[in-house]
């Protein structure tokens, strides 16, 4: 009953999720958790010194693992991200920490009874999810990491800038591990009403740079402020909005394919059962030769991560 | 035509009023402002991964005092907050930085042609408005600080708690200085259709810790974040609110008060024209003199920031 | 899980109920239930052709009473006026047409297994709440009609008019029955801080033509356009929301008091279980006066409407 | 400065429209017009009364044609709907009446010194925006119908109910008159990463009964209700907020297109300035010629309109 979510870790991510979710009103019940008890204790009541002044109220309840049970969606936002140990922007930097970190937060999303959807934001995320998956035992459908679905984004802003329109209006996705092994897979991007490979010809788009600018897109906003946020933030929020309205939106992230034996991003038909339909995207071979490396990597990292 | 807004100050604060105006579409137009150029320019291009993720969209502009000449209204969140500077969270430890570039960022708002509504979050945020309004020649009536529409919106918070019901449904006021001279009107306070007075001994309800929470509100936050931003942010996006709506709801912010001689917060009637009337509350002799001494404070510090 | 909402009656008013909390996206399954088949098909099916241009997704089901066993709200917006057989704007001449109905469905309701809060704006709505309890067997606290909060709303927009402020920020109740035994309690209006029998003598505002204005306030809408919508059906979704929110805010609505031996409108605290607090106001010997007569005038039409 | 927009007919679709506005905070000032004065005051008064359970305020101020001066866009939503005269729900039908209506609508939008972006609902669109566009001598690509936002909607919705997908995850267009000789072009519509015409074989879609129902989409609503709101007002507030955020969206509006010498629906690039872009699409022989057709028809029918 109602609309009940949690979010795990409030670092500059899932502060960014739960700001959204807040001044929005998207959910009625939100429980925050993170190992700084101060931390996310001082975010709670700063967002209740705000609710006076919004126009929905969202009950917050902090660090109680036990309110998840009954929540329909869990956000995993934890991860620890610095600059300096992390120069050339490779999740996989992050591994070490937040696998020890996820393996006992799963463990207790599982304690609690949890029985709706996990979303995970956490990097590496196509191992995390996958880690997600393994240790809480809920179905591989119910289990989805957020994926490309922000790098997807940062290729269509990246193509509405170079022809001037809205990056909505920009279809297409790129594929594989959110980290450095993914690509744009522009046989499946079309934009005003064209494949863009047509178009970028007329019009001078260069697509090898804006695949670039989508795979680091993140670089150049890390090294302006030392993190993201804001991108991912909305890819999470709007996957939730899906799975709570029962949208069934085409979405890339990360999901599991049985034919490569990972969670890897791939669009899917996603509602409130999680992933409730997977595409057959008809890629062309070096899209798939490149799909079968992304998938490689992602699963010589998974059995690093046990 | 069509809502055009700038925030000046992309710290915790600005980036906090920044993703409440996004992700919600109250704005077309954005003119995001920084010193820190290559921050800024995340901040930009990490709301720019978001919006495809977005419901609406909203057109970023960053470091262009000159788009500002158009602007509806200008939100300063500038400033500068470290604790260690600060171990007694007292919001003058920030002026002699923040006047500084208060001034020059004054200077070139004037020099944009800017003729709208100017709002300040930047603290001390009654001596900071003061300064805004004399370098831009605004009118008075133009130039408004949150001032305790946040501390109004904790103590709200502190009575909803401790009865038990919406926050929203506690009317009445904070009023002077948004510092540590302001105290809770506690005569102006009604909650449950009666003067909290009365119901606070019925309940025992122990008013002079509800003061010194919401006095103090930020203190228990910035223990635990190092800063504020979320309940600041949505009393300055509210102001905006009302103000492009032209609302005209009564709100406690700092406005000039002719017999007190100076800027504080005292509840005023908000529209699209600014500060459009100024109530007249009826106080008692010693909330009349805390005010009075509050308004010495401010004035006090006003003649040292110049 | 998620929002479940339920509208009973798809006239003028239960469709303006649809619209707002469809375009607004407050629900995510959302249950339309009329006895015209084709009629409530059709708004169905238009309200689908609208989907693909909003922003947020609602799952309509249409007709299906066993739907309503896991709804969160329910609201009854059934009805007929016709202004040809009411002349007077006398909500009780439509009482013969929608007391038997109301019986109908509240057995369909009952039947469903529904066991969520039932909000009713169905007229002569004191009386109907009370049929709904009777029939479906809820417990009173979550059986609410929106009663006076319309009237209130109306109190509080010509407020505002005659004083040129937000109609939000005039606080105070309409109370009694919403129908012509109503009354503006004018001891608990507070506006600008201040008691309005106070402000109305120094600013020449007439209340007995503002009382009346709120109590014939549908007059003037109905010989407009034949019937009123857009203000119930605000009002309607408002304490949906803070039902959904368990926000806990003070609405003057119907609910039954014990005192007076009926549902009649008067403030109390709402919430995710319903009515959570009853107020107790001071009011006027006058007004008590007043009230008493409208709780007597409720209880014979509910003993008639048996 | 703010956003301000004017509703010219407050009929089934003038309402919705300004419902949707209201409720959802689009518009900070909001003109309405409409011939029964006792109709569009009472409309404005019961949004009015709406207003203090709202959660942001709309100025509204009715009949008054020098308020559209600076308005931002306005939409006509006048005409007139009788099933009864209309069997064969002809949108042609409405001609005689809404022709006069928008001339003289139209001559006085011309007086007030409106400048800005004119969208028209009113039927049959493509014939009426042209009108609007000879009469106001506005720029042509200031003057937009909605035309077939609304049938691809219908579209996009019975081919996302047929494959159990969010109709906004089908992309294509339906093109030509919004009238009976429009025409799903096929060759655009993709789903799940496909052409339809593949997937439909695949999944035993019938295209031609979704067509159909695309085209005569209304009719099953107006013999429902025995008018269509919901969706075209929908596909125009879109079609404002678009404009408004100079969003730049690729939508299939009515538009002037050279190389047809007329109005029609074929998608272009929208923002602040109007059409910014007309897209050029690759379509069968068969849709060419279908578009021809419909172009035809529309000329034809503009030649007898004036």
């Amino acid at each position: 009953m109602t609309r009940k979510l949690g979010i795990i870790g409030m670092g500059h991510v899932g502060q960014a999720v739960a700001q959204q979710i807040i001044t929005n009103g998207y959910a009625d019940d939100l429980v925050l958790i993170d190992k700084n008890k101060s931390k996310v204790g001082a975010d709670a009541l700063d967002f209740e010194d705000a609710m006076p002044n919004l126009t929905s109220h969202t009950n917050i309840v902090v660090n109680d693992y036990a309110e998840l049970k009954d929540a329909d969606i869990i956000i995993s936002a934890l991860g620890k991200i610095k600059l300096s140990d992390n120069p050339n922007n490779d999740r996989f930097a992050e591994l070490p920490h937040n696998r020890t970190e996820v393996k006992k937060v799963a463990q207790k999303i599982k304690e609690s009874g949890f029985n709706g959807i996990l979303i995970a934001i956490t990097n590496p995320v196509d191992v995390i999810t996958s880690l997600y998956q393994q240790i809480t035992g809920l179905p591989k459908e119910h289990v989805i990491g957020t994926g490309t679905l922000l790098d997807s984004a940062r290729m269509q802003r990246a193509v509405g800038k170079g022809l001037n329109i809205d990056p909505r209006s920009v279809t297409g996705y790129n594929l594989g591990e959110h980290g450095n092994s993914q690509f744009t897979a522009w046989s499946t991007v079309r934009v005003l009403d064209q494949p863009i490979q047509e178009l970028a010809q007329q019009r001078g788009l260069d697509l090898d740079q804006i695949n670039e600018d989508a795979r680091m897109g993140g670089r150049y906003v890390i090294v302006g402020k030392h993190y993201t946020n804001y991108g991912v933030a909305a890819a999470g929020v709007r996957l939730a909005s899906v799975i709570l309205n029962d949208a069934r939106e085409v979405l890339p992230v990360s999901n599991f394919r049985e034919e490569y034996g990972t969670y890897l991003s791939y669009p899917a038909v996603v509602g409130r059962d999680g992933i409730v339909e997977q595409l057959q995207l008809k890629l062309t071979d070096e899209e798939l030769y490149k799909l079968r490396q992304s998938a490689h990597f992602i699963m010589e990292k998974i059995e690093e991560a046990d």
